[in-house]
């Protein structure tokens, strides 16, 4: 019923694999690759497009790719048998569908701001997709308007981050940028910036952020940039008590964003 | 001068590895292994007994280990070729020693309550070895009085819960027992059990926390078992505004941590 592939020789899954493993490849095509029902359908949410999907039959109908598309443009399907499957997923046969969906433009002159009292996460250089993951996990949740990434080290289509945010990546409003530019967008857009830092810096608590704000994290390694630490409305820290004088990013990060949903009145 | 193994074949090599990969060996001998010099050191803080180091000579001088081990008792010391100890390092040949420590029992009913009003970390059968060591990382830096695992899925001494815990897993008081258990311990000591559970919740941050008090948090995948649930003081949510309903353990631990932090002043 639909075209079907049986050999990994084939053209069509050494594509698939180049972009898997190579940011270049994504970049060239202006399209990434997702695994999995749920981040596909969270894609769709984030109103991604979705030219292609590539299904085990067995464990994918017909039915099932309608309902995960309904409303939506299908996409070209190509069944693939589940040797070829497990050849380019990440976990074995168990979900038996793949998309490659276009990316788009994460610049920050997209960027479209709500008009409101705005929480803005921006997380500088993070290292670990694993981090990352759980940053826009907790972006996610706790409803943050904007997610900035500043001076990225990956594109933030590469699998492994759309595997550890659990989709999350797709329904965050994200964009990316310099330090330098992030910086002059807050600035102009008269958001105020609370780096977590260590130098010249008030308990993170005894900030007010109800009105318009950006909370800034860096990385477990350095910490953020000087030019974050000089241009901040005013730095911000998380008095610790223990041994070591580090935490997980994305631990910090929620602590300092929930303190101002808590001050918001989780609204 | 030291005595020198330059064999993988070597029996001590090969006990390292059954060390490292076995928590049953580690059980039948009592002792498990640590790599670096800053999680070695971070195990003698926490008052561990260190048998036995295995270094690499040109990384690690004889003075360095005085250093390491002042006011301590000297381990025996076995060098190693670069080879030799590249194959049980995890992180190659940058730090350049390995202990044998000796374990600790972690049943509860070797533990001491400090006099005060106490905070306590309660995970149930944390899964993941990155997760358990954020908890860990979290729970130091706030300056946790006890840090209880309920039905663990390993024993803490397991080489990636150390890595992952930069060391906290030795300078946190812990430890282990049945959820059973350590409810009834709770329940006898007078101490509040805060769950972090769906059912029947009032929002995290409504609550009381300046009274001795336990904050329990369960798996991504299950959340915590009816028990906790059902003895609980108070069950206790993060409201989440987002479109997956769950955020990484360790974030949600550090969010709840440091409310009651905060209420405490941070003291």
């Amino acid at each position: 019923m639909f075209k079907k592939i049986s050999s990994t020789a084939n053209p069509a899954i050494k594509r698939l694999l180049q972009l898997q493993e190579k940011s270049r490849a994504r970049k060239k095509e202006g399209v990434f690759v997702v695994e999995g029902q749920r981040e596909i359908e969270m894609a769709l949410k984030g109103g991604y497009e979705i030219p292609e999907v590539f299904i085990v039959e067995d464990l994918i109908s017909e039915e099932k790719l309608e309902r995960i598309f309904r409303r939506r443009k299908m996409p070209q399907i190509t069944a693939l048998t589940a040797e070829v499957y497990e050849k380019i997923a990440y976990r074995g046969s168990t979900e038996g569908i793949i998309a490659i969906i276009k990316t788009r433009d994460t610049g920050l002159k997209q960027l479209e701001l709500p008009q409101k009292n705005l929480l803005i996460l921006v997380a500088e250089a993070p290292e670990k997709p694993g981090n990352i993951g759980a940053l826009l996990r907790t972006a996610d949740a706790a409803g943050v308007d904007v997610v900035l990434i500043a001076n990225p080290r990956t594109d933030i289509f590469n699998p492994n981050i759309i595997r550890s945010s659990v989709g999350c990546v797709f329904t965050n409003r994200i964009a990316t940028g310099t330090t330098g530019e992030i910086i002059e967008f807050l600035q102009r857009n008269k958001i105020e910036i609370y780096a977590a830092a260590l130098q010249a810096s008030k308990n993170y608590s005894e900030i007010d952020y109800t009105g318009s704000c950006a909370i800034i994290v860096g990385t477990e390694a350095t910490g953020l940039s000087r030019e974050w630490v000089e241009n901040s409305s005013q730095n911000i820290i998380i008095p610790m008590q223990g041994h070591i004088d580090s935490m997980n990013v994305s631990v910090a990060a929620g602590i300092l964003i929930f303190e101002a949903k808590r001050q918001r009145g989780f609204q």
